[in-house]
C-alpha cells in the first residue's frame, strides 16, 4: 500500500517526475506512480481522484506542462493535500502557462506548488507532510538536511581552496 | 432547445459572459446560460459536458478567471467546438493566468480561445461556426459587418470635422 | 472542392502547419494548403478572404508569426470561422508577439486562437465545426478521441511497470 | 497550543492573511498568528522557525510582498511543511516578485506556494494537510467542499432564470 | 494638401492620438485626420494606404490597441514611412498586446514604433522626418529641443531650492 | 557623402547591423558604419550626434542590446530622424531590455523603433524616409515591394504543389 | 559641500525620490538634489556627471522612469558608485521599462539597481557606501536597523492580541 | 585581510562569479571567495553576515539563482553595502526569478542589483565603492575606463575598414 501517489499529465513527464520518486525511495516511502491525463483521460482522472483517499494515499503529487489542469482538478475532488508540479514541455512558452495554470487556483481548491521542474521538491514536501505526523519520517529529514549543508561546506572548501584574492 | 450553450466558472463573470447573449439575443440564436464551476463542481461539469450533443448544443462558450480549467476540461468530454474567454478576474495577474491556462492546450484536445474579456467575440464567433452550414445565420452576420462599417465611417467623418490641420 | 483552407504567412511556417493538414488527412476532410502573407501579398490575401466562402470554403486555418495580422485580417475580410495559429518564428519574442496579436482581436471581428505552435489543434478545432452538424466526422472525432485514452492507459501501464515504490 | 503558524512579514500583510486564520476558525483548527520579517528581524526568524517543531506547530503558513524571502528562509530552517503567500504589496510588479521569490526555491527546500493572495487557499491547505491523518478534519474539509457545490448550484439557478435565450 | 496623416483605428483612441495634431498644429505642418479600422473597414484601409502617395501625404501616423495590425497593414501597402503608435485600451494587456503587434513587423515591411500611447513622438518622429529635408522644420525641431532645455532648468532650480541637504 | 549613419554599441552588433548596410547597397544608398558605444565611449556619442546634421547624414541607424541607451541618446543631441534597432545580445533577457530601453522614451525625444533584429527593417525604413522626397528610392521600393510579393508567389505555388487535401 | 548628489529626470520623480533625501537627513548626511534629464539636457547631464568627482561628492544616486537612460549614461561618465532607482512614472509599463533599462548595463559600466520606486532603499545604500568607511554613518545605520526590529515587534504584539486561534 | 567578500550560493555558480574576482585581481583588490547557502547552510549565512564587519570586509558581492535569497538575507543582517548578482541558473525562469528576488528588498534593507549574470560588474561596484574614498582605487578604475574607450575606438576602425557604403 503506497502513502504517495506519483501521478503525471503524459510519459513525457517521466524524467523530470521521477526525481520525486528518487526522493521518497531515500526516505522508504511507499508510492504509486503512474500516468493520468486530465484532458486524454478524464475519466481515468476522475475515478483516481475520487478514490483517492479508500486507496489510503496520504499525499498526491501531480505534474503537468502548458494549461496543466491535473493538480487543480485533482484537488477539486479529493480533500488530500495535492502538490502541483509545473513542468516546461516543447512548445511551453517557458514554462509560464504551466506555473500559472497549476499557481492560480481560485478560493476553495488549493494546491501546493512548487518551482517550475521542481519534482524532487514535490518529493520533500510529500515527505515533509508525511513528516508533521510521523516521527520517523521528521527524523529523515533532519538528516537529509544536516547532509545537504556538509555537501555545501565541502564545496565551499573547494572554491576557496581554487580562488584567492 | 438551444444550439449554444454559455457557461462560466462562477457568478462573478456574468457581467463580462453576458455580452455573449446579447449577441446571440441581437441574431435570434437560442442559447442556455449557466453557472458550472470545473473546481466547486467537477461532477456538473462531467455531465454538463458528456450530455451536451445529446442536448444538441452545437457550440460551448466557456468562460473562466485565473487557472480557468473549465474549457479545456469540457472540452477533452466532448467532441462539440468549445470557445473559451478567459476573464481577467480580481486577483488575476492581469490576465496571463487565464489566458495561458485556457490557450495553451495539449495535442489533442483544442478550445478556440478569445481576447481577454471577449465574450462578445466568443458570441459572434458561435455564430461564425453556425454560419458555416445555416445561411440565415451567414446573412446576419454579413449584415452585422456592414453595419460596423458604417459606425466607423460616421465616427470617421466626426473625428474629421472636429480636427482640421 | 476543398471544406478546409490552410494558409501560412509564410513557406517556413510549413513545419508546423503541416500538423493540421496531416490530422486533417487522417479524417479524409478535404483542403486546400497555400501560402498567404498579410504584409508581402495584402492583395492576395484581400482576394483570398473575400472570395473564401465562394469558394465554399467552410473554415480556415491561418498561421503566422511576429506581427502576426494574417488570421485577424481574414477574419475581418469573411465571415467564416477562422482558425489562427501563433508561430514561434526565429526572432519571435519567444512567442508572444505572435499570441497576442492574433488572440487580443477587437470586439466584431473573433479569431479562434490555438496554443503557441498548436496546428495539430487547429485542425482538430476545424473538423469539431465541421463535426458539430457532419455526423461522419462527429463519429470520426469520436473514435479519435477513444485511441488518445487507449494509448495514455498503455503509457500508463509502462510508467507503473517500470518504477515501483 | 496552536497547530498552526501564520506568520507575515508585515503587518500591512494581515487584511490578506486573515482570511487563513477565518478559514482555520470555521475548522476549530488552533493557530497562532503574528508578524515576522525576514528582513527587518532576521534573528527573530531565526528562532521562530528553528523552534517550530518543539513548540508543536504542524504546518506554518507564511506571507510575504516584493522579495518575499520570509516563506523560503523559514523552510530552510525547519522540517515541517510551510505554505508561502506571494502578496501584492504596493510597489509590487503587478506580484511577479513574491510570485517567483517564494515560489522558484531550489532543489532541497520547497515551499507549497499558493495564489497570489491566495492566504484562504493557505488555510485550506494547511487543513487538508492535517486532515491527511486527522478523521475529524478531513471530514469537514468534505463537509466544506459539499457546501461550495451547493452555493455555486444556487448561484447557476439564479443566472439561469435571469437569462433566457 | 495635408503633408502628414493621422490615422486611428477606433476614435476612442482620439484622446491619445491628439498630441500627435498638437504638435504638428505647433510647428504649422500641416495634417489630416481621420478614423481608419483595420478590421471594421479593411477596404476603406486598403483604399486609404494604396491612395497615400497620390494624396501626397509624405509620412503616415498610424495608431492602435489590442490586436494592433492597422500600421503594419498600411505599411504593407504603401512606401511611405509609417509610424506605429501602440495604445493601451481597455481589456488591452497593459499595453503588450499593441505594442508587440506594431514593433514586430517581419522583414521587407517596417514599422516606426513609439512608446506606449507616445502620439507625441509620433508627431515630432514625422517633423523630424520632414525636417531632414525640410529646413524650416529642422530649424523648429532645434528651438523645441532648446525650448525642452529651459524647462527642465526651470524645474531643477525649484527642486534646488524646496529641497536642501 | 553619406546619407545614412549606421552605428552600433559595439562590434559585436555586425553581424545583425549589416543586414541594414546590405539593404541600402542593394538600393544604391551611401551609408556609413561605425561603432559608437554610449557606455565605453560617450563623448565619441555625443561629438557624433552633435555633429551628424553637419556631416549631412539624413537619417541614423543606431544598433544596440541589453540596457539599449544608444538610440536615444543620440535622438537627445540631434534633430534628425533615429532608427533603433533593439538586439538580443548574449546576457539579454529574451530582448525584453533592449526593446524597452530603446521604446520606451519620453515625449520630446522619439525613437523609430523596429522588431528585435530587425536591423534589415531598419534599412528598409531608412529608405522609406528618404523616398519621401527622393522619387529615385521611392520608384526602388515600389520595385523591391513588387519583388518580395513575387517571391511569395512562387513560395505559395510550391506549398501547394506539394500538399493537396 | 555634500556627500550625495540626488538627482532625477524630471521634477515629475521629485514625490518619489524626496524619500531618499528624508533618510539622507534624518542620518545628517549632506546631499545636493536636482533635475537632471538625460534625453531633454544632454549637455547638462555630461557636465554633472563629468564634475561629479571635482565637486566632491561620493556618490550618485539617479532616478528616472519609462526608457530611463540617466543611470547608467551618468555612471558611464564618472567612476563614482550610482545607484539607479527604476521609477514607474505614467504610460510606464508597470516599470519594466525603467527597471530594464536601469538594471541590464553592459559589462564595464555598473548601476546600483535598487527596487522600482525604492528611492528611500537608495539614500540607505548611500549611506551604506558612506558608512563602509565611516564610522559615525555606521553607528547610525546599526541604530537604524535595531529601530526597524522594534517596530516589527511592537506590530507582532499587536496583531497577536488581536487575532487569537 | 580581504576587503571584499565574495560569496555565492551554490559552487555551480562559479563559472559566473569568478568575473568579479578576476576584476579584483585586475585592480589588485583583495577579496575572499566562498560559497554560503542562504537554504542549505541557513546558519554559516548568518554568521558570515553577522560577523562581516569584524572581518574587515567593506562591501559583499553575493550571487544566487532562482528564488535568490542570498544577498538580501545577508543585507539584512549588517550594514555594509552588499552588492546581488542575479544568476541564470537551469530551471530558472529565464532569470526573471532570481532578477526580482533581489531587486525588490523592501524598504530598509537595499540590494545594490547589477545585470543577471553581471558579475563582472559586482567587481567592479565594489571597486568604484572602495574608490569614492581610496585615491589609488579611483585612478585605476579611470584607467581602466580610459582602456575601455581604446579598445571600443579600435574596433570602431575595424568595422569602418571592413564596410563602406
Amino acid at each position: 500500500m503506497a502513502r504517495v501517489a506519483i501521478i503525471m499529465g503524459s510519459d513525457s513527464d517521466l524524467p523530470i517526475m521521477s526525481s520525486a520518486a528518487e526522493f521518497l525511495d531515500d526516505l522508504s516511502i511507499s508510492y504509486h506512480m503512474t500516468v493520468v491525463s486530465a484532458h486524454r483521460t478524464p475519466e481515468r482522472m476522475f475515478e483516481f481522484a475520487q478514490s483517492a483517499k479508500k486507496s489510503k494515499y496520504e499525499v498526491i503529487i501531480a505534474g503537468a506542462g502548458g494549461a496543466a489542469h491535473l493538480p487543480g482538478m485533482v484537488a477539486s475532488l479529493t480533500t488530500l493535500p495535492v502538490i502541483g508540479v509545473p513542468i516546461k514541455s516543447s512548445n511551453s512558452i517557458d514554462g509560464w502557462d504551466s506555473i500559472l495554470s497549476i499557481l492560480q487556483m481560485p478560493n476553495g481548491i488549493p494546491v501546493a506548488t512548487v518551482a517550475l521542474n521542481g519534482a524532487k521538491n514535490a518529493g520533500i514536501l510529500a515527505a515533509r507532510i508525511l513528516g508533521s505526523h510521523d516521527k520517523e519520517i521528521s527524523k529523515k529529514l533532519t538528516r537529509y538536511q544536516r547532509k545537504m549543508k556538509k555537501t555545501v561546506l565541502l564545496k565551499a572548501k573547494k572554491v576557496e581552496d581554487t580562488k584567492k584574492g
